[in-house]
């Protein structure tokens, strides 16, 4: 996925639409948890296994559009801060890894 | 961002603790609206200024840490489901454009 | 507020439809959650002065619905895991100012 | 349960930390969705059976902490925006019940 390309997309739909000033990072952290309630939603009176199956159901479009809405609003927030984000994640997984090695991890859940 | 590679590390992360029982759509959605709160959380109390300062505060590698979390469940999740995020974002984006077409944009916000 | 008459009238309204089958806790807490960040929604572009106008604008009503929507599933919530909702804001009250004492409060904020 | 005594409890509980200045809606609604998501945390990756199970687990003290600061802030809340939080869940209620008629509930959910 090329982020740097779909984050000068983002800035350049924001520009012309005059809605920068509403992209602070505050403002950005409410959208983006906004967007994963409604993904949330989606699944919130469903069985586990309902939920499973649930990209052969009528809602496969609609998962596909939060999860969209949800990586759109994260892509926006790491470009206004700065952040790189593969090295972030990449990051993190190895701080994961510390944090549950394998032979602990029967013990926790993650 | 190699999304595929991130998801095979992920996949191995969870097969190697044996967390992939845990990991339906609906746990995972759980889960990454809890993360997404947590970024929310840093913010809660600061004005819109102190907002756009964060990179410049204490709490930068926090904001990293929790952007990460979001992305690595995202990841996760469209992985679980099958969903190319690559288009699932083109596509919203172009979606985006329809709904708020520049010259009525400056009535709606987003 | 009577809570155990709303709790009577919450308890009916689901049996009479079928649905006390999806309040276990987790759909609770997760519905619960939807509706919080519907409310955080209403005010996710608002700078604070236009947050503070929030009940003098269209979106009166809208808020007030959302804050009931929130207060229903707290309750419900509740019911169902037997909670005493007075007891445990009372409890957690006095657990707050414990941990946030008057003269260290400035240092602090929540 | 008495919510004007509650709330000049929290008011006063405020003003004694000069925190009052941080308790506009935007910010109240963004520190009550974030406890809600620490509710759902308790939860994610719990079977349905687990889930109604909690209050004989580990963490019955843990749920009722995170139902009381979820309450504590929407009772803030209320008060900060001068909602009458009873006649709102009330007007609620009667506003579910056209919306979901008991001859059609059965296909839906809530």
């Amino acid at each position: 996925m090329n982020i740097k390309a779909i984050q000068k997309q983002l800035s350049n739909f924001a520009d012309e639409r005059d809605w920068d000033q509403f992209h602070n990072p505050k403002n950005l952290a409410m959208a983006l948890s906004v967007e994963a309630s409604e993904l949330v939603e989606i699944f919130q009176w469903l069985t586990p296994e309902q939920a499973k199956a649930i990209m052969s159901s009528g809602e496969n479009e609609h998962v596909k559009e939060e999860i969209a809405d949800i990586m759109i609003y994260l892509i926006r927030m790491a470009d206004k801060l700065n952040v790189d984000l593969e090295k972030a994640v990449t990051d993190k997984i190895a701080k994961n890894a510390e944090k549950y090695p394998i032979k602990l991890a029967g013990k926790r859940q993650c």
